[in-house]
């Protein structure tokens, strides 16, 4: 197993899925939300889609066991993208999924525009200007905060890579929903389908799953709530379901 | 009893909050939709509070139980305004509550600007063009679909009426939620607390409560979801207790 690991990487398992997948907890992991929003949004069966700010490759691989689309992700930085692709090796899903190499803002001109079905995007959650840890890995720092893309910025990005019809995924906190849809709206993503999760029953929600089809008609539809956690701190049936193929 | 009702109408019970209120089959009666608006909204202990499209006064009427506040109801419709004005005397409410019949657009400049710290509107939810019901009664057709009162000028009233750092909220359905927080920033009010009501577990969101500030800072949060019923179609305990007080 070694010659796929570097320092102090190891290979975790993505048990629904029989995958595997290389990541390094002093530089990156994949959370829930990426998850989550891999299981989201809708995908074609074939036809190609992009994952934006894809890390250390979670949403590609995690797609690939649901569709037979090609799935290109874009990741800025080498040491995640580096680590992508050697995921992408390890499962020998190298004919489906290939990654690039640079700017979410780049994408469209270096991938094409208006040539995709579908877009995923669990991009940077918190403002630059809330970057106060000052012992945040620069890694950690790229990967959390809006540094190099803006939500809108992201936003449009995935607006110009889709065809007209296809559609755009996000995962983001609930305080930034009006920004989302104000955003996907000026970028001619009309919000379809929303999901909140909450940490548990009682509590507030903590994240927000939004789909928008590009040149949709308006029509909003809340899905059930996802809650993550029982009151005895066990993640409940749905969550262990979607993590583990429970 | 029977000095207090015309025609068709009765006398139903608000059970959680011992008042009752006078109701006619045939023109309108009030919907689960304005009990829980009652419940959602933030009102100040005293102060002075509107509700906009008041109907029979059902929101005043379970308001008047929340607060020491002042409210004013009001409602274009004679035949349901006087509904409302007996069931405020039945209860003896009438040093706290008052009913303006006229138009919400007028609202503003007859009961004064920027003077009110909450305001609450259950507008119509059907847009006119969505009027196809012919049978349908000319009460309800004007309580339920917009063909007086459009959402963005029930919304651009209620900004009116409050004073800075007051409260609006409404209830409409989860399609228009766009609509509604697009015409709330657009007159200063900003969306700071959501809530979801699902029919069923499982089932999509058929009702959106939101309220806003005036001139607020930006931060929605996202309260737990409500569930209406159980899967034996009997209310669930946290309706029971909104409807019931059990």
């Amino acid at each position: 197993m070694n010659e796929w690991l570097k320092g102090d990487e190891r290979l975790d398992y993505l048990l629904a899925e029989d995958l595997r997948i290389i990541q390094s907890p002093s530089v990156f992991s994949f959370s829930l939300d990426a998850v989550l929003l891999s299981r989201f949004v809708g995908v074609p069966k074939r036809g190609a889609v992009v994952d934006l700010c894809s890390g250390n490759g979670v949403i590609p691989l995690f797609l690939s066991a649901r569709t037979k689309a090609k799935i290109t992700g874009v990741e800025l930085q080498p040491r995640l993208y580096d680590m992508a692709c050697r995921s992408i090796d390890y499962n020998q899903l190298g004919d489906q999924i290939e990654m690039m190499l640079g700017d979410v803002k780049e994408a469209p001109s270096t991938l094409g525009v208006e040539k995709y079905d579908a877009v995923t995007c669990n991009p940077p959650y918190f403002s630059a200007h809330e970057l106060s840890d000052k012992n945040l890995s620069e890694h950690h720092a790229i990967a959390r905060h809006e540094l190099y893309l803006t939500l809108e910025e992201a936003i449009h990005s995935a607006s110009r890579l889709l065809k007209q019809g296809g559609k755009a995924a996000f995962v983001h906190r609930p305080g930034r929903l009006l920004d989302i849809v104000t955003a996907m709206r000026a970028n001619r993503l009309e919000p379809k389908r929303m999901q909140l999760v909450y940490p548990k029953r009682g509590k507030e929600a903590n994240t927000l799953l939004i789909e928008g089809i590009k040149d949709g008609k308006p029509d909003l539809k809340i899905l059930p709530p996802l809650y993550v956690y029982e009151e005895n701190n066990e993640y409940t049936e749905e969550i262990r379901e979607i993590l583990y193929g429970e």
